[in-house]
């Protein structure tokens, strides 16, 4: 049993359920420091100058993301919402849109993001908002990893980034307009957990950053790795290693400037999911016990409060607080919404519940809440975070109904 | 090709999109009239007292939910949120929740609806609220026919309903509590395009009224075969002959009722999609246009906006604002988000784009924006109505930026 994995901090979700209404989303400030705290320093370690970037989009609540900025982080934006919330906090960091428009860009450059162009008709948009001095391209490196097929980055499907043949024209157009300095970003995967990935797709990005020079004269001067940085969901899953990463990165890095006698780029990355997922809890209070032709536990969250088992058909590790690691019955663990998919774990081996036990969703504390909605008229819910000492801090009320209907004419 | 498939309200969404920032959806309050009156003209003709009940779920906008109440429908609600609204405009209906607590059915109560239980250990929430007079339960059948594998409502795998085997003991318990007038529920399917099907499951609901008034002596007073009238998706799929539907379930209502001898109940239905899908508009403008691995025409809306393609990988036919059915391009059309799901279209013959182009999605009145969310950011849209006299009017606004963090501590 991975205990990564079926960690929860008991004693206070057992005062969160006293106090609080359920369900709810609770985060502790201890495991995200941690986290960020050892992708940074081990990949520091081997690279001095390393920047990490958190990717917003993975926990956009405002208390998480100081706490990530506060371990050194910059954020990784992909969209006006989160550049407006970076400002509002005093971070910047790197900005990576997909098929965005002007306007967007604008956005970003004026809030102090590094700009990452995901394609080179986008320099277009350079003309009417100003060239910046510093700019990056995403490339697409022609293969991806992914957990699910939706979530695989890179390749010849993919919508991402500019065809790695065709980089070096664009850093070529991009330097006419006026561009001085540049920078290289590939997002190929989610949710990697085979260590070997990250060096192969490392050495593929200093092939291409090896063929713009030699095509163009220019020198990457930053290369962002993306994130991809899994985290395992199952408890027999193993965690990833991330000292085997960063060395082998290294590696990789040392051979390849080497042989293709380039200058090491400072490097970067954006983890999202790795910082954030194992600390951040969704607890909700068992209200119905059918027996059907299977049993259901029906719990007061639904998948509108974290739809990943619903779309992807993603296992999340399930908790019955004060069950143990009991083995009773065979549940589906389901929520209140009319799709057949609103499914928490089905057919899992729990401690047997009844009416008001507590059940724990692990691994939400990133694309969880971040990925609600509202279908069926249901409200997402509040957030509360486990602050360093313990004390218990809400950081997001839960939305109302009268929220549903808001720009209505009601 | 079938009309139904391709048709948009081509000047109304030339008048918009001159007036209007895209991205928007709108809805065409003539169709939607046409719809609601042609589902409930249908079956009055068969079924006389015939109440037909509108799926709040597939479209809540307040304005859209008017015309069709003003159509004569009541109201399917299945959470506080639907009960709200309902309560706001003055219509009530049948109350068909999922593993909903005390507190949810209460205020479904109170509104005026007909409680429809999902399961018999609900009935101890009744002890607690007050047991009405009309009370029906959600059966299921034990079969159930589906578009994608979550959308399939009853069988063995189905989180809903009561197994038919056993109903009786629901009713009789009920009955022991006070109630007086008993209603069935079943809701089997999703986008069901056969017109055989729903003979088929009106005969299984006979079949269980029939066992009830056998085992307990309760003769059940009104039936409501739930929804799952489809509509195609694809030109060349047709559309359902709602004609053959009702005559079907009129056959198979006389030939049971003879059969069992039984008194026939009222028959009621809960159409969504039905009524508005087709009567309603997606429409975006092409902001970027990529030549990668495959050509991509980026739009400025996204999955978060409309996400059917994003989660079951659904067909959504996508024109060209005056590019008429012109073959010229084969391209994928793709929104914003960083997620390699966000395709409205993959690999679909187009009329050739350039940046500035509208492009119109159709299907997009119902499980369209009520399903929408926010993830990277990403705001949802504004929605309007064309006015049966042409008129363009607002009936909601789009969200901003502020809205994301509402709640939070900033």
């Amino acid at each position: 049993m991975n205990q990564d994995v079926i960690y929860y901090p008991e004693s206070s979700i057992k005062e969160a359920v006293e106090k609080f209404e359920t369900p709810f989303f609770i985060y502790e400030e201890k495991r995200l420091r941690e986290n960020a705290g050892r992708f940074r320093d081990t990949f520091r370690k081997y690279f001095p100058s390393f920047q990490p970037l958190f990717a917003v989009k993975a926990n956009p609540n405002p208390d998480v993301l100081k706490i990530i900025a506060d371990e050194g982080f910059l954020f990784d934006a992909s969209s006006a919402g989160e550049v407006w919330i970076s400002q509002k906090l005093g971070i910047a960091g790197m900005h990576t849109g997909n098929y965005l428009g002007a306007d967007e860009l604008k956005m970003a450059k004026d809030a102090g993001f590094t700009i990452n162009l995901d394609d080179v008709s986008q320099l277009d948009f350079l003309k009417e908002i100003g060239v910046p001095e510093k700019l990056s391209f995403r490339i697409n490196p022609g293969m991806g990893k992914g957990e699910y097929e939706s979530l695989i980055m890179a390749g010849p499907d993919a919508k991402y980034g500019i065809p790695y043949e065709k980089a070096a024209d664009a850093y070529k157009k991009a330097q006419d307009m006026g561009a001085k300095h540049f920078g290289i970003h590939m997002m190929t995967g989610s949710n990697v957990l085979d260590e070997g990935y990250f060096p192969a797709i490392v050495g593929r990005l200093l092939d291409t950053i090896a063929n713009i020079k030699e095509k163009t004269g220019i020198e990457i001067e930053f290369m962002n790795i993306g994130g991809g940085f899994g985290v395992p969901y199952r408890p027999e899953e193993k965690s990833l290693d991330l000292e085997r990463v960063a060395s082998g990165i290294r590696e990789a890095v040392d051979k390849k400037c080497n042989d293709l006698q380039i200058r090491e780029p400072v490097l970067m990355a954006e983890p999202g999911r790795y910082v954030c997922a194992d600390a951040g809890w969704l607890v909700g209070r068992v209200q119905v016990i059918k027996d059907s032709y299977k049993k259901f536990v029906g719990i007061d969250a639904a998948s509108n409060d974290m739809p990943r088992p619903s779309i992807y058909g993603a296992y999340h590790h399930i908790s019955v607080l004060d069950g143990g690691d009991k083995q009773e019955e065979l549940v589906s663990v389901v929520g209140t919404i009319c799709e057949n998919n609103d499914q928490f774990g089905k057919d899992r081996e729990l401690p047997a519940c009844k009416r008001g036990d507590i059940v724990i969703i692990h691994n939400c504390g990133g694309h969880a809440r971040a990925m609600g909605h509202n279908y069926n008229g249901k409200l997402r819910h509040a957030e509360y975070l486990i602050e360093k000492n313990g004390n218990l801090k809400q950081i997001r009320t839960s939305e109302t109904v009268e929220d549903l209907y808001r720009g209505t004419n009601i």
